[in-house]
């Protein structure tokens, strides 16, 4: 007999797959370890629904924005495709095909007697994390004792995309509590990375991972505060922005720990371009987030911040700091080749690439861990254990009931630390640049010790989640993919420590091969514009390819 | 026999007395109470030292960016007003004179070789609050067991200051733990506003408050976390604001409970004109703040921003809010009548002033009041009890050491009552400009309950904590004095609370007869350029009286 919980989850795991119309439905999974390939090949979508979903958005919204597409017919094809890639990716929480053709034929008709568009994504299909509320639908995010509550109002940044024109059609995976790098939870299970079902999609916004990798979605918003935007993007071979905290608004949606402030979890995009990264982020600026949001900086979008950057760009003037480790965890092979490339494209630019001395990673590293557990994990065992559902293998290890809850004195110090800790930041970059007689740009690392990992795997969250304790912006760009012919396992590596030790073991050239791999482009808080500038050309130097 | 720590603070007055050298020494204490009168037209100050004390910070610099000033004359003009207004008022706990003039003349040589000046502030004399460090000197904040303890580097606000040219002379008095409007330690006693010895000079920032009241400072730099420095502009008839959180530097100052994060303490001027608090930031902006202290937003001045205040006003098209009193504690005859006064001046100049309805402020000060004492205390009692001086009055009743401090989980809910609060109140104004159909520039409120008070009289922070709450830009703007004849008591108002009933009773129009009286201008968040823009223009509304 089934427990209560499991109950539960059974229940919302029918009435999920009962949102699949049955014309989208498989007869049974196909014998591919990859939906990305069976999605391009199979035939089970027309060629003019490959061509839209296979769009950028930034074309998709010029072509609506002109009448040139209409919204039912993206969405149509997005839901169509999204529900393929739940089928072989098990990337959902939530779908509404019907409420979201219905959204785009309202957009459509308002198009038609107005002959404009509503706003600058008018009608164009975006996924959402399972943290963002959308009016009407559960947010369970992936806990069994939230189900069945349904939202009444939307999240600050639904209700924005909303005014901005876009339709909402599917609320994705999560891990349960969101603070591990994979994605499964008790109520649907594990989401797997659509590029080989072997792999994690990365987590805690890996069902968008999933999806905007399957070309379900075509820019999927996701959430960080210690990754869990880049990973998913690294993961699958997407762009991601982690903007620094107050430039996009988080008000509204729900959390784990919410109300913890002193590291925050921030809100972004992932996407397949750093130009439909900056669709998006103009987008929402648009609409004044900050008269909604008080933690939201009043910072339109600044042109001129692009600009200069795209001058510099142009000039071959840019300086990049560069490093392959942060003397915690050594990286892959395939990731030190990764960024072995970034360095060498941009050099062979005519830019300069100077070597970066990671500043402290490791106390960095250790600092951020105190602060998630900052309540001795109350908050989320409280959640957990409201319905009786056990945690998942990773939050054992990670979220240790037993951790003491530290006190008010202590979380003081702690704060202390963490601004001492960025000044020192700072004054390394500055006293670099002081040396160069330049400005420093971005600095370049990797975003994750491996490529697309196998599932359980996942053990160090270091060079995501120090860049979250110092609040800069970060980028990820696609790279490569792993290659068991030039990444050799290495065996000379001296382990700095355990952990070191352990995920150096964990390289499996065959298990790799043709994992996505990714670096992220760092610049200073609220860097965005110039960040995400530079992380394009980088892009674009490595010839910005999309498919392996 | 005196204790220990009265041996401490008696040798600490004992070395503060011999930093003021012999020749602008009072012989005796005049017999006037009035300071401000006395430095006046005693003549103890050359017509050549009141012509430079008595002249505006902007037009100091330009006459010292162009060579028509020595700084030397300016700085030992106003070192030495400033000893004399220490002898009035008591508003010091450090002076340096010789070590100001040394820099002073250095920075008349740089003149003398370069032709021009090293920054904004060349050659200006800047006092400070005793919680910025400046190298070499004793920051004790006013508690006995800080004493003896000298500053090894700067704080980052007296660097930049001093990259923008600013000269250092003087740090200013403080109540013990800096958590009242009033200023009284166990070091120096008591420092009285130099207008009336009867009343408070205000505070926390008060012995700037009483310095450049007296213009033994042209330009002071406070900090505000409850009205600290927006009280003591108050009572001394001054300018003075609240920037946002992260707009200045706040980083490496002393502080009382440092770390806590749930309500930041700002940084900001406090000055005889608007003018003078725009020179102050835009000099400290021009130094790139925000690559020094990572709780800066990389924001400079946005020229833009306040031109289109400008036009807005020359176009007489400003709309102003305006509220007298936050229904939760009525302000005394003297405030009630400031805020007619400054709204009849508004419309009278063709703009438009509507009603603000005060939202649930007295919801908004007893959870900011939750959050001062956070730790139950420990922080401050620690310093106190480190010495065995005792707690100053006014601290003995506001911070309490039998509160208990709150745990995580509930600091996290605090964390989101006020988010929720402060998105309300984002709400609230969205939805007046929404029934205006057009924008709420500003909200014109009383800043305190009283004039100028009495002292250890001081009761009711909320008008000035509620803001700090909201993190809104504050201006606070002179606008009268208390005048027996026109402020009579009032005998309706049917009181709402016992401190309501408390704060009426004190008003007592003769001992009120002649203080300052002052409303604050507040914007939206990080809105510094408007705001100060539209409090300038109220203050030459009013005539911009300097003098009663």
């Amino acid at each position: 007999m089934s427990s209560k919980w499991e109950e539960l989850a059974a229940d919302k795991r029918d009435r999920l797959a009962k949102t699949i119309p049955s014309e989208w439905k498989l007869q049974r999974l196909p014998d591919t370890s990859s939906a990305f390939d069976y999605l391009k090949t199979s035939g089970v979508l027309s060629s003019q629904e490959l061509e839209i979903t296979e769009s950028s958005a930034t074309d998709l919204v010029a072509d609506l924005a002109t009448g040139k597409r209409k919204s039912v017919d993206v969405t149509t094809a997005f839901c169509k495709r999204a529900a393929y890639a739940q089928q072989l990716t098990n990337c959902m929480l939530e779908f509404f095909p019907e409420a979201a053709i219905a959204q785009a034929k309202e957009l459509d008709a308002y198009y038609e007697e107005n002959r404009k568009p509503v706003g600058p994504l008018h009608g164009l299909p975006i996924s959402l994390k399972d943290q963002l509320r959308v009016k009407g639908y559960e947010t369970s995010m992936g806990y069994i004792s939230w189900l069945g509550k349904y939202d009444k109002e939307d999240s600050v940044l639904t209700l924005l995309l909303r005014k901005a024109g876009a339709v909402f059609y599917t609320k994705t995976s999560v891990p349960q509590t969101l603070m591990v790098c994979e994605t499964v939870n008790n109520i649907v299970g594990r989401t797997v990375n659509p590029r080989n079902k072997a792999w994690s999609c990365g987590g805690s916004s890996g069902g968008e991972g999933a999806m905007v990798g399957a070309r379900g979605g075509v820019i999927g918003v996701g959430t960080d505060i210690g990754g869990s935007i880049r990973i998913p993007s690294a993961f699958n071979f997407l762009y991601g922005i982690r903007p620094s905290h107050g430039r996009m608004p988080y008000a509204k949606m729900a959390n784990s720990m919410e109300g913890q402030e002193t590291v925050h979890s921030v809100v972004g995009p992932i996407a397949h371009s750093a130009a439909d990264i900056r669709l998006f982020l103009k987008a929402v600026l648009t609409k004044e987030p900050w008269k909604y949001d008080s933690k939201v900086v009043p910072m339109p979008w600044r042109q001129d911040a692009e600009d200069a950057a795209k001058a510099k760009i142009e000039g071959q003037k840019l300086t990049v700091g560069v490093y392959n480790w942060d003397r915690n965890v050594l990286p892959h092979p395939p990731v030190l080749r990764g960024v072995e490339m970034v360095s060498e494209a941009i050099k062979k630019n005519g830019h300069k690439v100077v070597p970066w001395e990671p500043y402290k990673h490791a106390y960095g590293v250790d600092l951020i861990n105190g602060i998630y557990a900052g309540d001795g994990c109350t908050d989320v065992y409280r959640d957990i254990n409201a319905s009786g559902e056990p945690p998942i293998p990773n939050i054992k290890d990670l979220l240790n009931p037993n951790i003491k809850a530290v006190d008010m004195n202590k979380l003081w110090d702690i704060h202390l630390e963490k601004w001492n800790y960025q000044m020192e930041y700072l004054e390394k970059w500055r006293e670099a640049e002081q040396q160069l007689g330049t400005e420093l740009d971005v600095i370049i690392g990797p975003i994750s010790p491996t490529a697309a990992i196998r599932h359980d795997q996942f053990k160090y969250y270091g060079y995501a989640s120090c860049i979250n304790l110092l609040d800069f912006t970060s980028v990820v760009v696609p790279v490569t993919f792993a290659d068991k012919n030039k990444d050799v396992k290495n065996g000379k590596h001296q382990p700095v420590n355990d952990l070191d030790k352990e995920v150096q073991a964990e390289y499996d050239p065959e298990a790799y091969h043709g994992a996505p791999v990714a670096v992220q482009v760092i610049g200073r808080r609220l860097s965005e514009e110039k960040t995400l500038a530079i992380a394009e050309e980088v892009g674009r130097l490595l010839g910005n390819v999309v498919t392996p």
